[in-house]
């Protein structure tokens, strides 16, 4: 009479050969078995999208030609067959097409950041959800770190003091020179404005580092100034930007994020500073959490089950004792968890402990500041405010 | 007309609640969804041996009291349905009735660490392994990780000239105080003679820095002086423990152990020194290998599928770009993917690319002149041999 | 018939007790035995001056009760036995006053940074050196560091190729609290305007990143947008800056300056990207450049003597051999050996080695256009001008 | 009526040209400015000497042509103008005829490590130092190191607890080669036993991790096991060596110590284990101290004046404030000043915070149970006794 946990039913929209993202979303979801893909339309080229299913196991019946024949073949199964929530891998310009498709159709969606290619499509996208039964989810991978949410958890309470200073960056050196001129896919489809979008580099990795800063401290940026870059040879959109911003609450700090850090691999890092203390973390060494106090030495927190000074949220998110290197896929398997989680609770609209449309508009509001402030002259350039209906619940 | 690649049916004994190393196994098989664990026996205690096996989605059929019953039940089923490999995660002195029997009933084994309690046990699992069809695998870690596949390399391809010295460390910390008389699980067993053989920490992690130093030099310790410690109150077996070697190939070094360096996490580390370079390794940065050279500047290799000069064999067991950190999981997930590998490749005795019987074998000669030279008065004590016939056909 | 190379002889206003800065210079002058301090004025309070000098082991003669008195009696006293060179190290405010007394009674300046306290007093000082036979040095003692020339070298020698990118920092924390109020003597005059000038971060220490991404980068910031900021209770003057700028060579970046930095000691540091490579440096780590390269591994490089792939520009500044950490005293050594090694041979204006005129310029151009780009709403503030006329002539 | 602190007089046999510890030391004893270098023997080559003396300063008349003249001509001076300390840093095999012969002569002595050659000659040495009224220092620089002293009072305060483990290590790299082939003069005397005496790495580095690990520990090595090595071709000395040892306090540990370990520079570190916490320092480093604790966070200490959690013993030992970082001259420096206030105290035998005699029968009686162990087939070898009469009533 054991009723085992049921896996969550998982399909897959892009992430065929070639791909990058979405292998490494299938290994993520796989890490904690608690998903199970059960379908997908990895490709438009049927050759690659065969070649996929087939490593993956997928049976032919559930390996579709396109997104809106997955859509509507997984809507005629029955409740207990199909698929429960779509992944959604593909490039940027297709995240809201497929996304609001899939909400409409009454199916959970976690999807690839960023969540739109403008605010606007991004604000069509909320609205559709708050008319859906489903869950959204964002694919803020850094946000499933358990040394970010044990930095969130410092801020919160109070051990930083009052918050004054945030330095967040996210060098890479991949773009350095003119990849997409050689065929690479990721280059060129992360270069070509038509599917990426308005924004290069600061709608890939920008608004993680965005993400970032306003996950672990709790602020949210109101004012910036920007000076984007394109440095790649005939390249189209930015490749490299700097920013200075300002708080609701009172803080400052500069933003970098660069496509053409050469030699860099992917070294977001983060600090802030309050009048009582300060953290940084680096992305690359996620298990260390450098916490400076006033008037006291440094200490150094470590990642691990077995670990002094963690926090609940942190320790939830660990799987290892002390020592014993947690990575990327780690920090990806914990937003699949708790998703799959939410999808089981019956959760609507956003999932706990996982990013989703608040943290989409706000970063389609960080990218449409960002264009403007570059094309513009003024110092500061305001975000628009991207606040909804169950926020201004929530603080009232 | 496509035909998937079978997932290989994993069946494990151990591991139900309270062990920490049958999870560890569980998530890093499914990673790259090669393994499905298809039938189990985790705890003799019913309650635990049922929930987890609830946790983990095996149907009831499959979940056997205790180990006996598994490899008969599992005999029985038909040959498309019954476990290929049977992964071994109980305490030290299961390892060998447990291997054996599976082995001798047809069974593909892979086993924790070490390899038997005494070096006689393991001489009769060799014995066993080569009378089998079965493949047997042994779960150092370790071995699993993309930059000790290139340090080997490194040093096979001669960029460090001639050998001289290896130090190879392993702090930890967790038994600096008597945790075994908090009633831990896991301190019990490791510190308890009739469980874990006649060392502690050097079985436990001793052998690991010994196996690390020996798969990346390509060298044989044949000598070496030890002095082992006792720390914990009331312990019975070493808890630390230090040691001079020498090896057949011309190099000398040392090596440390121990489970009593307060503070300590998991802090494996290996230098090697030659004539012409150096390498260090360390696995809690473990995307990293620092490159010393003669008369030039230090590089630093990095881990990543796009990063430079990386040999192949540590290419294959990378699944993500530079600056996206892959740890310990990752690392046995590669043994995992191996082996399963090897079984669908119908392989015989050792899998390519995974730690075996020869690795157990000097794992046990190395515990038994520890306790040897701890025991004497004479400087040095030799390991006994344990190459076995397929090695000498090897190198003729 | 063996004449030794005579020591150079140094006066000090400033630097009693109680003052930080002052007994640094006495420390990195006397390191390499090639300056001899021969008078001073280290304080208007004679107790002060009286006890600093006996320290000093100074005659009671050539201990002066303040800076005119000081100019006054050297120059009265024969060629042979008066000082050669005046050391200014009060508060910025008087900088200037003494720096052009001095120049004009014929002697050789050697002075804290900043030149002055604003771009005017700055220009008025660079005319007096110009018709003055004497030689001007500004204690920008980070530009004395071997690796920091490395960097320069390799920069110039086109290592990284277009340089694209700079970032610079430097974050302190001895300010997040209010220490002026405490009675703190280096607080107090750094955060009064009447003293330290319009500027109190970037003055202090802003001006030392921006000096040093000119410095290393050969590139001349043309434009900025700042954002200041004042976090220290009743404090008038920023304490805290962060800002975007563009350099005439086609580079940009940003440069952050801060005290209130919570748990921060002394953390400049800066790296560099080009199109081939990019550089990485630390001052408190200040022995090892990291040198990352496209499609190869990062290389590391060492100071010391002994050390593989150092410019001459770095060995000269180097003591020891790697592995022996050289530091900040040895740095403002440097300068010292540098400025004296000038004074000897003669040199007028700007000594060779040595930060002078033209950075002290450069710097108030920065701080000016820091300042009124905090105070106005464009998005980029030019700097102004500082090119003198032998500048024009070099590039001639 | 002030009296100033009268510079303590210093003479130097060799260090000419071509020596490189001669110059460091000279540097770092005019450092504080309270040594002043009166005379020298810099070398038996006059062109040598004499260029040396030039470059130095000194007048012809201070300027000996051997040891033997420097001592007659200097004690036949006035007491105002002779020396007051002899600094001894010549080739090993010199350093107890000059030593002996000076003290005899009424200087004191600071001596290049190791002692002697011999402990049987160090037990002399420590005679005649009985016998006569002067002070004698041993230059262990690292024993100057502020982290160190910080070191050596956690643990004499007990933070961490009852020691059990100290493993210390000292790899350079730099005779990796046949160095002394090529006439290099360094390495030429260093493996020559004539004049480095019975070891060659040991003697010359061994002794200094030696030192510090009973220094910080305040442990006495009782036993020892060696091996040691020689790589270089035809050398004829040790150039690297392993041990283990034992303390009567209860420790047990490692040393390591190698001249061939390839890429490395100087690379001197310790770790401290205790049952409560752990340190960890690394001279490459030296501005940090690294403490682990049970069951809290790690902690890092930091030098620097005004930073928290310092001792005043560490704090005497800093000239400037965090972030400033002082290497190894001003380690040499700490020793050169406490020397020179110990001789103006008019002080006997050992000078307050300055190595000596005690350090020096230490470490002779180390190199000979190295040497003994090497060439013997037992486990363990006992150091001989070498406390001193002093020491035995300081017991009591």
């Amino acid at each position: 009479m054991t009723t085992t946990r049921r896996r969550v039913r998982m399909g897959m929209i892009g992430g065929g050969e070639g791909a990058f993202i979405g292998r490494v979303h299938r290994l993520a979801a796989a890490l904690d078995g608690e998903l199970e893909l059960v379908c997908a339309s990895f490709s438009r080229d049927p050759g690659n999208n065969a070649r996929t299913g087939e490593a993956c196991g997928l049976s032919e019946r559930r390996l579709y030609p396109d997104w809106q024949s997955l859509i509507d073949g997984e809507r005629q199964l029955p409740a207990g067959e199909r698929m429960d929530v779509l992944v959604v891998v593909t490039p940027n310009h297709l995240h809201v097409p497929i996304s609001q498709a899939a909400l409409e159709a009454g199916f959970h969606v976690f999807c690839e950041k960023p969540a739109a290619t403008t605010l606007a499509e991004a604000r069509r996208l909320a609205a559709t959800l708050e008319a859906s039964p489903g869950l959204y989810g964002l694919a803020h991978t850094y946000l499933g770190y358990p040394m970010v949410w044990q930095a969130r958890r410092l801020v919160s309470d109070g051990e930083l003091g009052r918050l004054r200073k945030i330095h967040v960056e996210y060098p890479q050196g991949w773009l350095s020179t003119n990849l997409e001129g050689t065929g690479n896919k990721q280059a060129g489809w992360r270069t070509d404005p038509a599917i990426a979008g308005a924004s290069g580099c600061m709608a890939d990795i920008g608004t993680h580092a965005f993400g970032l800063a306003e996950f672990i401290s709790g602020h949210h940026v109101t004012e910036l100034c920007a000076a984007l870059g394109t440095h790649g040879e005939q390249r189209r959109l930015d490749d490299d930007g700097d920013a200075l911003f300002r708080t609701a609450e009172g803080a400052s700090g500069t933003l970098m994020a660069s496509q053409v850090c050469t030699g860099e691999e992917n070294a977001l890092k983060i600090r802030l500073y309050g009048d009582r203390g300060a953290l940084e973390w680096q992305q690359m060494e996620p298990n260390t959490l450098v916490h400076r106090r006033l008037d006291e030495p440094m200490r150094v927190l470590r990642a691990g089950i077995d670990q002094p000074g963690l926090a609940p949220e942190a320790l939830e998110r660990l799987r290892l004792p002390g020592g014993h290197p947690e990575g990327y896929l780690e920090a990806l398997a914990n937003l699949y968890r708790d998703f799959a989680d939410a999808v089981r609770r019956g959760e609507r609209g956003a999932a706990a402990g996982v990013p989703g449309m608040d943290e989409g508009l706000r970063g389609m509001a960080f990218i449409e500041a960002l264009l403007k402030s570059q094309a513009g002259t003024a110092k500061w350039t305001s975000l628009e405010d991207t606040s909804q209906r169950h926020d201004a619940e929530a603080t009232t």
